[in-house]
């Protein structure tokens, strides 16, 4: 069987950026593009953001695309105080990245996940870590990619926890949940590694110390910036003891089903005002065969995070 | 080891009624005692249709107590119009049994159950099936029972699906979401059996029929009961197809959980005016070790179906 190919559908972000760095380590798989969205900072800046943390990687052949700069029902998009406070005003913590040397495609975010999908069908991993309108407007355009696409794992929703912007919403899926239930409720194949699990996975200043450690200008600026992260966690969530790896573990889980235990589920998105961006369960289909939504529920933290440190280690070396 | 002691709290209600017929039927238990709780009709009266359904099927030999008649935050409790409309007026489709020959218990229900507690520890297994005000107040009157008594089976919640009386509430837990919160943050070896499941194993008219024509009275009046049941779920719930065996499989999941698959999740039980009911995950300690809670996700609805069908039709023979 081909090689894995691998696109990213970012809002690049602190942990998107240790997506980006945890796909490009991966022995098992081809990062074959990264598409751009808002949520943490806006679309351009995700772009830029994702386009700079490829090139201190090394990896500038990696295309980057814009995808939509906000959801189908507004007109535009404001990033929300608490996302500039968690990722910095610049999405990466305020650390300092030089200009990117390569330039975002031309091509849209929506045609280059099409195109993706077509050409390397059931090879194909899809991983949304922000709002789902790229995914939810190809899936207009192109209908056909929801049964051509392998898998598309997101990291977003809440099944079993709260959420985090309302006691039912997590923030991605509250960016846009008609994009979200348009997803939910298609024959995608779709993975949904939410609050559930990315809580659990905790990362410290013990293991940023070993990247900075290693004495390199990625190991030193990804601790910097993972260092922000971890900062602001320990005012907003100080009982977690740690930042949770929202992103890079819907990445893990897209390679390795086996970092988590799950359930399958028909689901549908609420887009009601009082229940706006919940991911539950479809009372309508709930004895319906063969749900096409994989819940993660539980997480083996250890052996996840264990692996996470072996790949990004080795690759800031 | 000793044979399994089963204690039932319930509103006395028409699944509570099967409830009740499961557990006499199961060869693997003793059903020692029924405690009475409001919710589906006023506590004296859940206690009386207990009384009638256990003479109906031949089993005066088992005590009654009554519980408490309303939440410790209220001074008094209403049946819900629509729980009225689902059970009937009198509780049990209006179907008409005879006055009971046995008198309620003077012993309190959490009495009652602190004292089982005590006597049987890890062989007694509790199952309520409406609000959790009885066993809260016995946990408050005597902490020890929580590690005493084997297991807490509960039919209540909804974990993974809405809930079916606010978008976050089961009915039960609706009742006195106070008093499931110190159950479900106890040390309780709790299992929720909620909607996630009961909304999944359904009964049609195809099964009360089999019991119809067995020409007994128990079989006569089950069937007119529950087809009361049947057709009110025809109008509430028409997508069903079938009515829910709520407390009955909460009855069964309780002495054999492989019915089910399931998840261990440390929850609390939300008492805000905005979410109030709520039983969900709680982040506070989603990673703290050895949860006491065991959510039921999935059930085997066919095997379930099969053996309460062989159990209810072998006991109304």
């Amino acid at each position: 069987m081909a090689q894995k190919k691998m696109i990213l559908d970012l809002d690049t972000g602190i942990d998107d950026a240790m997506a980006i760095a945890y796909a490009l380590a991966a022995p098992d798989v081809d990062l074959i593009g990264i598409v751009s969205s808002y949520g943490n900072v806006l679309t351009p800046d995700a772009g830029v953001n994702s386009l700079k943390i490829l090139e201190l990687l090394g990896r500038t052949d990696i295309p980057v695309y814009l995808g939509e700069e906000h959801s189908q029902t507004t007109d535009h998009f404001d990033v929300m105080p608490i996302s500039a406070k968690i990722h910095g005003q610049n999405g990466i913590g305020e650390v300092e990245l030089p200009e990117p040397s390569r330039k975002l495609e031309s091509q849209s975010g929506a045609d280059f996940i099409i195109e993706a999908a077509h050409q390397y069908s059931s090879n194909l991993i899809l991983v949304p870590t922000g709002p789902l309108t790229n995914l939810a407007l190809a899936l207009r355009k192109d209908p056909d990619i929801a049964s051509l696409i392998g898998n598309v794992t997101i990291m977003g929703g809440a099944l079993t926890v709260p959420g985090n912007v309302t006691p039912v919403a997590e923030a991605n899926i509250n960016q846009d949940p008609h994009a979200a239930n348009e997803v939910f409720t298609s024959t995608l194949n779709l993975t949904m590694v939410g609050l559930d699990v990315t809580l659990r996975t905790l990362l410290t200043k013990k293991e940023t110390q070993q990247w900075r450690e290693l004495g390199t200008k990625a190991g030193t600026k990804f601790a910097d910036i993972v260092d922000y992260y971890i900062d602001i966690y320990k005012i907003t969530s100080p009982h977690l003891g740690g930042c949770a790896l929202h992103d890079p573990l819907a990445v893990g889980v897209s390679l390795d089903p086996s970092f988590v235990t799950s359930m399958k589920l028909n689901m549908f998105v609420d887009t009601t005002p009082e229940m706006w961006g919940r991911t539950i369960g479809d009372p309508g289909r709930l004895t319906d065969p063969n749900p096409n939504v994989t819940v993660a529920l539980t997480v083996d933290q250890n052996r996840y995070l264990q692996t996470f440190m072996n790949y990004l280690t080795a690759l800031f070396k």
